[in-house]
């Protein structure tokens, strides 16, 4: 196995390699930086889909979908954004043979389609909250290395935008994006930091970002959502008011929520082991797989095998049946996978009645009677799925460090630091270290120290790390 | 009433308006044949999309998503292919300042993004069949006027793609796919015909493609699907092949079967009347709607009413229990959405335990006894979905038509003539009809009679109609 990508020697290369033998997406399309969905890698999309839109659902927003393409005038109306997203965007300027009187740019996000439309939704106070969300494909002409999943130039992409009365509102809203977040990091198993970003590193257009940041076995950040309070920003610049009591036109207050495919790229490079990726069974797509022991024909074993799966209906499972090839090539392919649990059944478990449950994360093997099934694989999910969690929110915590002295800034970690909160001590850390300061956490901590540039007296502690 | 689009009076502007009033689109977006998606909308077509893929899964295909953007190189490589679309895409060109090296189209359909992969996931014949779909955003410059969910500039569509050994095995394909038809278009009550097409009309690239063709009440034809039997024409160009028994390459055979967001405009356009949209309740957003009859406050009643609604836990079911707004108002908005069913209830409901059912296509009401809700409630959605069904059916077979002569050929009608099977002959009928020919019976018919142009014998009967 020498020529494999070992996870803790070259991070890159084996990621590049499990996301391919899993057949979670195929980069071979001809242009950079946009990879074919394949059935496999889509399927497991579609589950975490299915989830955040039952979150989000029970938040009381409804599903929309926008055009693809927005006018450059739209684009242009909010400076920042514009300013932040110009170089990245993609322009159609023709078609057929037509040049087209206005271009069209391809969205790196919806805002600018859709605040001239609220307008025309929102009249009176009655008509809010309006709380929408939307999962479409955004574009983004990336100029640092593509990676799967992780920093593509088509994206699979989850953005929900609310606008309110009050910035109390829309407070509030932030925080039912985050619990939101917490429920959907425990079913991926992959816990994360809610950084409220630095000025010069929030969202184009936005008052503040709270960044859901991952830590990767790298020892390196990767931003999989993004919380953001507008205020009015937006709403100012597309005059998206409301009547208020006394008749006067307010505007509303805005807030985003994202989230992308990176989801994917995080859970794969947590949890994932030189033998391949590892899911977690809530979003599994092949929960189980039975494979059969079989050396010639055995049709008895198979028959148990389909009884085995005939009970499991709650349960996304298959039957390996394939007839030439070997046992222990069909548990290499589990692996790879990530299929969480195996069944095993041999000529042993067909006469016993037992089956063998192997766990994908642990390798860890047991034997339970055949009437045990559903009780002892559904034990032993919710047992998995826990503590895939708790593994990873124990690597997240021991990775922060507190540093005696910037010169103690070397390795890959998450720095916690003190910070007098002023661009000139963040830019001259930033700087000085090579690494990003993410922000300070966004329910706040209690902090007594000292900047580590100024070294002025401070409560506030920030977090400097690498990010992805 | 007289502001309001009569259906059988002007049926463009009727068209507009129930949409508009049913909210099902928003039309104010500012880039021409390109609308906003509504959350009823969304969830109609999400409920379409649902069914889509059932029937489409059970028959073995995976969903795949392939990139939005198709180099323009490998889309020149079937000649007929771009020659069919060449007018009407999209082209990138730019990415923020930067020219692209190669240009970039928004795919039309997704042959050519797709093909020249299929060549890299075949192998040999135990890769094939190879079934896959996708639910994707397509975009085609119409340069005839644009209409809601029947001519966009972007669409929302389905296609599906298949690779085969034999050529008998693509006809299977394709005898499968009308089956998936029939079975969706009972669920939209959407009777169609199923036309092998003209060779100057079919699909670009194909070897022959058939429509399946909604009449509407204009008297005119909408195609809601296309179902093409490729041959080896564009896996000759792709160079998609497979090992035969041999060892030898063959092309794999290829089929591929689209629908789109058209399906809605069919329903809408076939079922709704002058109060709004009628939906049939198997893909009704809302398939029940409870309307208290209240005058002031009346808790017993708000109680009964969601008594009713937690008994329908299998249903798609609201209450209207807006306040401030008159029990006949709610009549006319639940009808303006085409809610299947409503459920009113008053004093008298309450006080004797009962409900009254009302149908929004027939408006018939019955009263029932509380205790026989789901069963009722279960027919009578069952007898609308029938109904609705068989009339449309009843509407598309009463309008075909035979003429003596091609002078008889006015109204706005299905004719179905004799055609001797040349283009000179198909193109003379066109022309001095102004119709079009669109093709014969897939599944053939019985027929005796002579060319409507040449007066030759032939046993071939042509459908002419003019189409939307």
């Amino acid at each position: 196995m020498t020529e494999k990508g070992k996870k803790h020697e070259n991070f890159s290369e084996w990621y590049n390699q499990v996301i391919e033998k899993a057949n979670l997406t195929d980069k071979r399309y001809p242009v950079k930086g946009m990879n074919i969905w394949t059935p496999y890698g889509w399927k497991l999309m579609s589950l975490i889909d299915a989830e955040t839109r039952r979150l989000i659902e029970k938040a009381d927003h409804q599903e929309v979908k926008f055009p693809l393409l927005i006018p450059e005038e739209e684009f242009q109306k909010e400076a920042d954004h514009i300013k932040g997203f110009g170089d990245e965007v993609y322009w159609v300027s023709h078609a057929g043979s037509t040049k087209l009187d206005v271009p069209l740019l391809l969205r790196p996000t919806s805002e600018t389609a859709m605040y001239p439309i609220f307008d025309l939704w929102i009249r009176s106070h009655a008509d809010l909250p309006l709380k929408i969300y939307q999962m479409v494909n955004v574009f983004r002409y990336e100029t640092k290395q593509t990676r799967a999943f992780m920093r593509m130039r088509e994206i699979h992409f989850f953005e929900a935008h609310t606008c309110h009365v009050t910035k109390e509102d829309a407070e509030a809203q932030i925080k039912q994006d985050l619990e939101i977040m917490d429920s959907l990091a425990k079913k991926l198993c992959m816990p994360y930091l809610k950084l409220k970003r630095t000025d010069w590193d929030k969202f184009p257009g936005a008052h503040y970002s709270v960044g859901g940041d991952a830590l990767l076995p790298t020892g390196r950040l990767l931003q999989i959502a993004g919380i953001h309070q507008y205020l009015t920003n937006f709403s100012e610049a597309y005059d998206i008011t409301f009547e208020g009591v006394d008749g006067e036109h307010l505007p509303v207050h805005q807030t985003t929520y994202g989230m992308s495919e990176r989801l994917i790229g995080a859970v794969v490079a947590m949890h994932g082991d030189d033998n391949g990726v590892v899911l977690p069974p809530t979003i599994a797509p092949i929960q189980v797989r039975i494979i059969p022991i079989l050396y010639g024909e055995n049709q008895e074993l198979m028959d148990y095998c389909d009884k085995i799966k005939n009970r499991l209906s709650d349960t996304r499972v298959d039957i390996d049946d394939r007839e030439d090839i070997r046992p222990g090539s069909k548990f290499f392919d589990s692996e790879e996978k990530g299929i969480p649990i195996r069944i095993d059944v041999g000529n042993r478990e067909l006469e016993n009645k037992e089956l063998t449950l192997v766990r994908r994360d642990t390798g860890d093997k047991t034997t339970i009677p055949l009437s045990e099934l559903e009780t002892a694989l559904q034990e032993l999910m919710n047992k998995m799925q826990d503590e895939m969690y708790q593994r990873a929110k124990e690597f997240l915590h021991k990775n922060i460090v507190e540093p005696e002295d910037i010169s103690d800034i070397k390795e890959e970690k998450i720095y916690r630091i003190g910070w007098c909160g002023t661009l000139r001590c963040g830019e001259g850390i930033e700087e000085s270290t090579d690494r990003n300061l993410l922000g300070t956490l966004y329910e706040g901590e209690e902090f007594k120290g000292k900047c580590l540039w100024c070294d002025k007296e401070t409560d506030t502690a920030a977090y400097l790390c690498n990010t992805h």
